[in-house]
């Protein structure tokens, strides 16, 4: 039987711990790994508690009882939060980024991985109460951030496919029309990739008028899934009146101004 | 001026290891942040070496010298690889996987994304050595895994997209001929999405004849894109064939059959 020092035990718990984010995990789990007496573990832990609480990690809580256990919750400290976000918003900003129809281009923000990991823990702090099943996201742009914020959740992703071409199996496909330009298109989602009845999270990256949220909220009424809320990464200030409500925005683009090459790009700031 | 213990040390340096791997760190960025000898801080290294390495998490390479510093590989034991590749093959065995056409569903498996990261450090731990600066895929199933594996490098993901449809600027768009089906498709890359001259690897769930790597290569070739590497999840056993050759793939799939509702897949094991 090894004996591990606390080091040791340290090094691996945290490792653990960051990559089973809110699950709850029961201390037999680590007394059996290292042949450790319980309390030596809970000394562990409550180390490593405090460091991810000093260094704005995210919370540790203790769940007591027969069930009990810990349960890592990532979390983003709203400083933090804020110098990240005021990063994307200046980044954003750069004026070569104005495509054509005031578009702005942010792929290249949103496929980093390390970037779309940390909007992924925002999100999944907002969401994390609501305990969704889901995260929906329609492709493409969405995935990578709805990715993060599925594996911060520890929940599956389901994507919702553009257009009628789906291959996999019997499908539900739904006509919808964009909010802004008024075109109408088609989204679909395999039946087997959704359980009716689930509750689910919708993430994107982009919410000008809200018609591509609002088609996807009807095609999940039809497989009876509950929409606790919606994450966008970025929504325009105008128009003023978008056709879904209540969702939750990380930046907000005021301005594209196609003739004078400016942006303006501020977060949003919420009291969580 | 803060005192850090050994402990607490460590969790914030696993931490900061396993957000930044194959990714040079200076000593310093430690010994700046815990105000510790350097002395103390190798010590601490060294000990989460030896835990990555018994617990099968990867290396931590020392490279010495002015510009040196630590480096963490993340690598996947050959055991565990084939364990999780086993785990992953008998559940694409499920006959309820049959699609239209010998398809097979594996949308839910490539979506988890503790699933998608595994295979992403699978692909990562396989391509490190080439040096890519990019990690290429083609929208949409391939995604998760191609993110997964650049985040696993530290490199940024470029998604090609399906279809002429690109409202991102210019674009290259190119026409190709998919391996098995012989339909004639479109897929582009913006102009900015990929610099010219880029060492790139690509990386997709899935390969029949290999018509659509193929495209990728011809599409990359005129970004004057050196591609060093093709990784697969799975690969079908026929056509034995195949339009690229050289890649790398982690499952084969041997058989599927309509009729007896039959599903052969193993995983594919090599050397490294």
């Amino acid at each position: 039987m090894e004996k591990w020092r606390r080091s040791e035990r340290i090094t691996v718990m945290t490792k653990y711990l960051l990559e089973k984010p809110n699950t709850l995990l029961s201390l037999n789990e680590f007394t059996g790994m290292f042949s450790s007496a319980k309390s030596s573990i809970s000394e562990d832990i409550s180390i490593i508690r405090d460091v991810f609480q000093q260094f704005g990690y995210g919370k540790i809580e203790t769940m007591a009882g027969a069930g009990g256990g810990i349960i890592y919750l990532p979390q983003v400290r709203k400083e933090d939060k804020y110098k990240f976000l005021q990063e994307i918003a200046r980044r954003l900003e750069d004026p070569s980024r104005i495509l054509a129809g005031g578009y702005l281009y942010m792929t290249d923000i949103i496929f980093e991985a390390r970037t779309a990991k940390k909007i992924g823990e925002i999100f999944a702090q907002h969401f994390a109460d609501m305990k969704p099943q889901y995260v929906v996201t329609v492709e493409t742009k969405g995935i990578p951030l709805a990715l993060m914020t599925a594996k911060a959740l520890n929940i599956p992703l389901v994507i919702i496919r553009d257009g009628g071409r789906v291959t996999e199996g019997s499908a539900v496909s739904l006509n919808y029309v964009t909010g802004s330009s008024h075109q109408i298109r088609t989204m679909s989602l395999s039946r087997r990739a959704l359980p009716v009845d689930s509750k689910v999270i919708i993430i994107d990256d982009f919410m000008k008028a809200g018609g591509t949220a609002k088609g996807m909220i009807d095609l999940l009424w039809e497989f009876k899934s509950r929409v606790l809320g919606i994450g966008v990464l970025i929504d325009t200030k105008m128009p003023e009146q978008k056709l879904v409500s209540g969702y939750y925005s990380l930046l907000k683009l005021n301005n594209v101004d196609e003739i004078a090459k400016k942006i303006e790009v501020e977060p949003i700031i919420t009291d969580r």
